[in-house]
């Protein structure tokens, strides 16, 4: 790294880039296309742009050293951070400056713009069945001739109106019932978790319960906020995961697990604190949102925070006891790493998993701050490296209850493979990494204002036509200065190789055209080495040219390579050369161009009706098995019959791996491109 | 109170009274029979008698006071007590004196002599079925044709091995798994909780596992350190219950949950810190006492602990995490107290408990520091007067099981009966306050050494003659200054109002007799009440004589009044007028004399044959609940089929209450005691 510059990254957005040292932290911030709030205009007043520098670890140096690169504290800043504050790390963004590698945290109030939720909820059909329901019963009060106990005389009527019994009841639900049976007067409403074991009693009659499905990604932690009774997805919520710092992928994670004494644990605890973040996140959002207001007259003015509801709409207003249950699934590598499982192993061949099955764990185990009795659900693994997420995706999609032979690809950092029908399934897994998610790409960020999203390049010129996201309006229609373009997001990704190699910009092999038909196509002046430019400075809120790099199209290469080799091994292994329907899940899946996925050769030529996005499947299945307990038993029994298949031992998958690089794989006709791609282009040597 | 006096109490010995202001707490620990451990002889040199003066509350005197009224901290103890320790509350017991009334603990190591644990365990007959099973499994290693995950391939060997089927694992045993795998070569032993449940992996063959039974009395919790697999009681273990400080009988501490904040967490948290200290304590019972030596030949001389075996002793050398299960029986209210649920109602008419079942409550949930996986088992109530020790009792003595009619009486602090056979059984509870073991008697004290524990009274001459814990030699056959007297315990105590009347010191209605025949009889020359001298003051230790007073008397009779009052009214309720057995129960049963039992009319005569002591029969249940699972679903089925009779209700209860306290009652024939007690005075008006 060169010595004047230091490497910073922004969380939870996850920009992250060099920048010069001597900075200040905003102006760090907006190199890098992150909104930091500062009303003031820099000038140490207004207080909005504090941030947190994190006493993380720079796993990528191969060394841990403590990121806590800053200038030292100044006075002016305690103004606005207290000493509580200041020990927490809190900085104002305008007055630290950058010193070394800093991996900074913008707290949500500081934010200047919202991050757009990728990972929205899909409709799809739920039968409703939740482990956790509510039961309201009106008992008998005590009396000399009948002094039963109170759990008895509420079970009695459980039984009787509603036909449970041998119910057990947690220590927590228990301690609240002799006061909720007397301040309800005798009737309650009592929560029960798979017909089996009471978890909360409530005083009354209660008209709902709460759960949160929660898919723990690599990169990406998304929580989807349901109403247990009407199924209502009440909010989304996601959030960068917090183990990012220890390294990008799951091999990082597993490694810094195996070189640091505490590893597991410090990994395990910032993960939890995550999803505490998320229930926070999705509770504080049942209130209206607050306004500051001056208040008093005359004298002294002070200010107070009042709540703005809006006209109409009615507010939940819920507490984290509320949420009564929580299913979680990720890759086998962060299900471990959450529950403190040690991940060694599976990272080692032959990759066993510690446990495949689903597991029940009280949350207070966890440290998950929910209803204290309640459980959280845990989806079971499938192997080494197609984990409880991948399940998720799979009680979603249910391709065993199909007769087509069906592709589901899930791209997140890691890519999961299942192949088959009813008849007979296999998974397998590949490691794209994260550049297909916009990271390891220089201008890579994620879906935020800003982003650029849709590319489009004209063959005759190379000229370019793109839209970003928060802005309706394509760069063709625009001002320059309306762009304010930051940086590319995953989908803009996809379509950037796609479009490259369509216009005749890149060959087959990935590498720059001889052939050059503008002046976006330069050297680098620093480095040397060739970059296109997608967007100019002026249409930017960086200030500088967006470019993607020779280096950027090798890494989408590399990504979408491991990928469709995976594919076409598994079609192999199956005896099958085609297929009836691709699946695409994952957080991009929703953007995704499927005529210009086909054309970079991101998996196995198909009809372009039959490519379907089904977004984030694994959330999906994860909010299944929150809403409908039979879909628990459903994960695990798929998770014992789909087989999985280690595609890094076939013998010549290295080859395919290097020939799946190319776009599109030569080997392989193409025929639904036809017309998509020009002749001349696709024929090329 | 006195403004010169001061109340202190002991613990754990329990020994209180008032004492003047201005002594130090050694000289007030020598005036109530306590030892401290002084080797120097007070000479502040030894640093022996490190007492901790606790910041407890007095819930006698109606308000809340903190109790921590010592003279202040002087300079010389630090070089014995350390800043941690001072603030703890330590304080040289030969430096600190009395200002006001204390509260003061003697830690193990302070205590010149070992209490006499009474609570030992009985040889009773139990099937051989703990809940917690250790199994031995060899497994295969994972390859790429079978890369199962560790748990699938135990679960798979136990299936095959042992036919446990359908196991669940707790997070903590899953955590452990991967590394015990490895670290026993692919051979474990797994310990199984109700055939169900994995809670422990360790690497290897392992040959036992151990388990607690834990009876919590009112006063006292005695604790049975078992080896699951060979029944075997490794241990006895027992303390006086810390929240004795808050009250010292039931009422009393439900009291102190209604009128302060915390009190009901805090009275849990101290329960809980006992148990603790209880498994501690048992655990560290296996290894090898230490020794402290010199160390180092010439020059600075160390010094340092080394362990000294008994020879040919084998040592189990466990720790906390050996200890797989517990099991735990209380009365209503010492349960609800520990397990943090609301006491107030059981307190309230008609007394309902929260909840009469069984609960399976992980260790760690209550911070009982055992293995965390393991649950504590706690029996069943049967109402709010009779609880889950009664429960305990039941099953251990089965009277259900039998043809014979049999009067079962529990008497710890409070009293609880069981009347009936297999054809039905009614159970009651009755007030008999903590007298009959000690405490609220003048000089009472615990079973432990220098405790008058039988006594005999010549009716010709009212001389005493008395033996007293850890010497055999009676009175009359020892020198006065070899007694070395200090109080009276249970035992004692139950003698010495049978002997009172059969010597005709005192009279039926307990007040003592007009014509006295010794020097013994006396008034008080301060309080000018009567009272007997049973021990010279050169006969004890703590330099005065050791009396009965008749205030004494009336609270033995208090206390026996409600005991044998309620065995009546049980048995008009049955339409009985005799039993075929009475069964006595709890701490002083193992000690007492049936015969004086008999005289001083503890209960309804019966033939002196058939009156038998079961010990610590609840915590004989509570073992039985450890070792055979079967026993916990009989526990369930006995508390609810044991019909529980509220005797206070009954419209004539007071009448039989003032009547029973009368020795022996009048209205009842007494046939056994003919030839037992002189005629004249068992006829006398």
């Amino acid at each position: 790294m060169e010595d004047n510059k230091a490497m910073v990254i922004f969380q939870p957005s996850g920009r992250r880039g060099q920048v010069p040292k001597g900075i200040t932290l905003i102006e760090a911030s907006r190199l890098l296309g992150v909104d930091i709030e500062a009303l003031c205009g820099e000038k140490k007043k207004c207080g909005k742009c504090r941030i947190r520098v994190e006493s993380g670890y720079f796993q990528k140096f191969g060394v841990e050293s403590s990121m806590a690169h800053t200038t030292p504290w100044l006075e002016e800043e305690a103004k606005f951070i207290n000493e509580e504050g200041r020990k927490a790390g809190y900085r104002l963004g305008c007055v630290a400056k950058v010193e070394g590698d800093l991996l900074i945290f913008v707290p949500e109030e500081s934010r200047a713009g919202k991050q757009v939720v990728s990972k929205a909820a899909r409709d799809i059909r739920i039968e409703h069945n939740p482990a956790v329901k509510i039961y309201y019963v009106e008992v008998e009060p005590p009396t000399f001739e009948e002094p039963t106990g109170d759990f008895e005389r509420i079970c009695r009527e459980l039984e009787k109106d509603y036909g449970l019994k041998n119910l057990t009841v947690d220590i927590f639900a228990l301690r609240q019932l002799p006061t909720a049976l007397r301040d309800g007067d005798w009737k309650v409403t009592v929560s029960v978790w798979q017909d089996k074991e009471v978890i909360r009693v409530r005083p009354g009659k209660a008209e709902a319960s709460y759960g949160v499905a929660i898919d723990v990604g690599t990169t990406t932690v998304a929580a989807y906020f349901c109403n247990l009774n009407t199924m209502q997805v009440i909010d989304t919520v996601s959030l960068m995961n917090p183990q990012c710092k220890y390294g990008e992928d799951v091999m990082a994670r597993i490694t810094f697990h195996m070189t640091s004494e505490d590893g597991l644990k410090r990994m395990s605890d910032d993960i939890i604190e995550g999803l505490n973040w998320l229930v926070d996140e999705a509770v504080k959002n049942t209130y209206p949102p607050k306004k500051k207001v001056k208040k008093g007259d005359g004298g002294e003015i002070a200010e107070e925070w009042v709540e703005v509801p809006e006209k109409g709409k009615t507010y939940l207003r819920l507490t984290r006891e509320d949420i009564e249950d929580l299913t979680i699934c990720g890759n086998t590598a962060m299900h471990h790493i959450l529950l403190q499982l040690n991940p060694e192993f599976v990272g080692l061949a032959p990759f066993p998993p510690v446990i495949h099955h689903s597991l029940d764990i009280k949350a207070r185990d966890l440290g998950i701050r929910i209803n204290p009795a309640s459980y959280v659900f845990v989806l079971p693994n499938e192997a080494g490296f197609v984990g409880a997420d991948n399940v998720g995706v799979l009680i979603a999609e249910e391709p065993y209850n199909s007769d087509e032979i069906q592709l589901i690809i899930d791209i997140g950092t890691n890519g999961e493979l299942v192949f088959g029908n009813k008849k007979k399934m296999i998974s397998s897994s590949c490691a794209t990494g994260p550049a297909l998610e916009g990271a390891q790409i220089q201008f890579g960020m994620r879906a935020a204002p800003g982003a650029i999203e849709r590319i489009k390049i004209d063959p005759d010129t190379h000229e370019v036509d793109y839209k970003v996201i928060g802005r309706d309006a394509w760069r063709s229609y625009s001002e320059a200065k309306e762009m304010q373009a930051k940086g590319i997001c995953g989908s803009g990704i996809l379509d950037v190789l796609a479009e490259l190699y369509r216009a005749g910009v890149i060959i087959k092999s990935g590498v720059f055209n001889k052939e050059q038909k503008s002046k976006r196509y330069r050297r680098n002046t620093e480095n040397k080495q060739p970059e296109f430019v997608l967007a100019w400075a002026e249409e930017t809120s960086i200030g500088k040219d967006i470019v993607i790099t020779q280096r950027d199209v090798r890494q989408i290469q590399l990504a979408k390579g491991a990928l469709h080799a995976g594919c076409k091994l598994m079609m192999r292994r199956m005896g099958m050369d085609k297929m009836d329907k691709i699946k695409i899940a994952g957080a991009f899946g929703t953007h995704v161009d499927r005529t210009k996925a086909l054309i970079m050769g991101l998996f196995p030529d198909c009809e372009i009706d039959k490519i379907l996005s089904v977004g984030n499947a694994a959330g999906d299945g994860c909010r299944t098995a929150l809403l409908n307990r039979k879909k628990r038993d459903e994960a695990n029994w798929v998770s014992r019959n789909v087989e999985y298949i280690e595609l890094t031992v076939e013998t010549d998958f290295q080859q395919h791996f290097m020939e799946c690089m190319q776009i599109p794989h030569m080997k392989d006709p193409f025929p639904h491109l036809e017309g998509v791609v020009p002749p001349e282009v696709l024929n090329q040597k």
